[in-house]
């Protein structure tokens, strides 16, 4: 049941309720016999008090609507009225129950205002548009066409092509990682790894630990799997590894999931020692570990470190990368290196879920990382992402009066900011996306009780003079922001409530 | 615990389990303090007398392998000798429960022969390939990159790309269904939208009801979201309405699924007063249908009837299409039509599955579709499948001593063939295979206690010429087959057992 209240409207919230749940009945949403939520709960989900909902639910008796009887709760008492024609579907009742409450809507909110042209985004971790070589691109289809044929658009082996296959297990030796072309799997996007994983590994109720704050989409996955989520803190050099440790005192969690080299969304760099800690302490619990690596090839600066697939021994990593940060997030093409048993069942779940990854795009990337075009890509990008970085490095860097802290990233696509804690978020976001400028409210990217002053800020996306641009609008969302009295919490429900 | 027992090697069935479970301590699959099943468990899954087991657990304590204690089981002593260097995860401990039996290679399987160039394949429902419009798709491509770019490659909506979503639309309005663009939603295939289709609607021991035979694919969606499956009968008339009309006397299913039109695997349509009866029947209990509609457009004879979404008075019909039986099935992209609180739903499940179907290739359809060559296409396509399916029904017609029965379809992909009771599948099959000639065993098809005497051959991805050569095989199989005597039940496990 999906009830919003206007609490600016003027209209009293118990008509409001009443209104709501009339239309429901009307529409056939509520069906006949539908029981009504407790009076309490729902005071609790709307943030209202109990005597509104019984107000509303005593209104919507004389409406002669509904019947309430002591002990049974209050039932939905008339069908839609027969001159409508249409009887509709209870489609609230057949949902799942945990479906309404699964997902986070806000990277779909955030992408639709991203497609604005007046809006400058900071939001979304996208490559930069301009540096796509389309005319390479063209030359490789005209090739691939011609060379290959049908094939292209036809079906392939649910593992993936297998000349890609071969050519990623070679490309991850660069980064010192052993792969046999066995044990590489080509996924439709690393958000489809997260969630393979997550079908193959998670119960409901079981434990996942994550970095706090960590990527968004793994979050949604390990919750869409009904994970009970373990959190630990990240600081400048990754996740602390100590806490860690003593969580695993009393956790027995089924994965350990990180993201070491240019943390989304912090921007931190695990150091060696803690890598080594990591492996170790999930050795002592024969723990597996999910190394999601989709940053690690744009270094701007500081040393490059070995992923912890390279420092495993011991087979207990699985490894994820993709091609959307680096180059090509349309075509929805990453990957994972794990264990043959692990790669076995990944397989069943990807084929049950979408048969296979799309064929040409596979040909495609096989094609370009073979003529030598991702190597110099990779060059090229970096050299322009790092002068991304510096520009919104200077941009934020002009007043250090408002007392926004971040830390300049060795490499990636973020800056992760802390704002002043008087500033309320939504307000902020309201304002920043009023003056032309959208982020990614930190909150997103806590697994439980997200602090309020986090932002996290895409450099790779716009160009260095939109990113000028953009920041000076931020800065003086902050600057409004500041000076405004927050209204109390209880008043501010910045979500809908939903029973 | 997977364990295989070979009943023809001439080693002691106990032998074998020792052996077994010995290579798995050894691996450390089966690390220190794991609990064996217990003995009965283990016997009915391997179909072996409990004694057998009891043999097997006593010589593994004998060997210092296991410890058994009464009231606390069996468990596995000792961890991998510390000689082997790398201490194993255990992965197959931390799989979720269901994992293991959640999915059936066989398609993965089927696919893998059906690369084989000396393999006439009638196992997959694909297209031809000759039919693929290459040289039109490389002209597409070329007008895209010139006039579209960069977007080609970045990423699109989760709901799809916004102009394939009005052509859908209009396009779907050519089989009477009145859909508004916002009713659309593009999946990466019909396998995902069964799959996401799942996630929203079925909790684990959610009943699904399914035509008996169904698409095997869907069979794998719904059990690996923990559905009960409620099979209705198909027969030359479709689902049997009465039946269903009795079981929903009984049983509150979420869901009904249906192929309506050119059902897979049976070819069979589901007359207009059976389409009638299910939208009556729907409408009593309030229940959602989920119409599959792959085939509908690839008609060779016999009248179009309207499908159950046009025919729809209440919205309760969830719609779903595809490009992978046509055109592509090595793009992935497929169509979903539902009201929109349910295009909400499973939006948010397609974000967290992989965010978006593959751009470049929805730019692509779109633009196909657009310009008057999908309608061409599929003009040329009838005419040639209609073809094949004259050529295999002259060949299956041959040799009419040997039994085999089967009804010519209307149209779609399939002969459904009935061979006589005699005959052994897994010989058959493996016969058949030895011949050249591959094709997909019925069984598959059935949700509960499958016949042992279909098959479903293909014929739209064969020439006419491999028709003729491939049934000829198919039919020598049958003749072997035949002739044999087939062995008992009891000592002739189809499936390799899994604890």
């Amino acid at each position: 049941m999906d009830i919003t209240i206007d609490r600016e409207s003027g209209e009293p919230i118990y008509r409001q309720v009443v209104r709501e749940i009339q239309g429901m009945i009307h529409s056939g949403a509520l069906p006949e016999g539908f029981l009504l939520p407790p009076e309490r709960r729902l005071a609790a989900a709307l943030g209202v008090n109990r005597s509104t909902v019984l107000s509303a639910y005593r209104e919507l008796k004389a409406l002669g609507l509904v019947d309430a009887h002591v002990g049974r709760g209050t039932a939905v008492l008339r069908a839609p009225a027969p001159n409508q024609g249409v009887v509709g579907t209870p489609w609230r009742q057949l949902f799942r129950e945990s479906v309404a409450r699964a997902h986070d809507p806000i990277i779909s909110d955030l992408l639709a205002l991203t497609e604005r042209r007046d809006v400058i985004s900071f939001s979304i971790g996208l490559p930069a548009p301009e540096l796509l070589p389309l005319e390479t691109l063209g030359e490789l289809t005209s090739e691939l066409l011609s060379e290959v044929g049908a094939p292209l658009f036809l079906h392939c082996p649910t593992e993936g092509h297998s000349p890609l296959r071969q050519t990623l297990a070679q490309w991850v030796a660069v980064r010192g990682i052993r792969a046999r072309t066995s044990e590489v799997l080509v996924v439709s996007g690393s958000q489809q790894g997260l969630d393979l994983i997550a079908r193959i590994f998670i119960d409901p109720n079981d434990t996942v630990v994550v970095e706090d704050p960590t990527y968004v989409g793994a979050l949604q996955s390990f919750r869409a799997a009904g994970a009970r989520i373990v959190s630990i803190p990240v600081d400048e050099n990754g996740m602390q590894t100590d806490i860690l440790a003593s969580v695993l005192e009393r956790e027995r969690p089924k994965l350990i999931y990180t993201l070491p080299t240019y943390q989304n969304p912090s921007g931190a760099v695990m150091n060696i020692d803690r890598r080594r800690h990591l492996l170790e302490i999930a050795s002592r619990w024969h723990l597996p570990i999910l190394e999601d690596d989709p940053y690690s090839e744009l270094r701007y600066d500081g040393e490059a470190l070995p992923s912890l697939k390279a420092l495993d021994e011991e087979d207990r990593v699985l490894y994820q990368s993709t091609f959307s940060k680096v180059l090509f997030p349309g075509l929805r093409v990453g990957y994972l290196v794990v264990p043959p048993i692990v790669l076995r069942q990944l397989v069943l779940a990807k084929q049950g879920a979408d048969l296979h990854a799309n064929s040409f795009s596979q040909y495609l990337i096989d094609r370009f990382i073979q003529d030598g075009h991702f190597a110099s890509h990779l060059e090229k990008s970096r050299a322009a992402y790092r002068r991304r970085r510096d520009a919104m490095a200077v941009a934020l860097g002009q007043d250090p009066s408002l007392g926004i802290e971040y830390s300049k990233p060795h490499g990636g696509f973020y800056f992760w900011c802390r704002v002043p804690d008087g500033i309320e978020q939504s307000a902020l976001l309201a304002n920043a996306a009023a003056r032309g400028v959208v982020y990614l409210p930190g909150r997103a990217c806590f697994a439980t009780d997200p602090p309020e002053h986090f932002l996290r800020l895409n450099f790779s996306h716009a160009t260095e003079d939109s990113i000028k641009v953009g920041v000076e609008r931020l800065l003086d969302a902050v600057r409004e922001a500041s000076g405004e009295i927050p209204l109390p919490d209880a008043d501010w429900p910045t979500t809908s409530p939903v029973v």
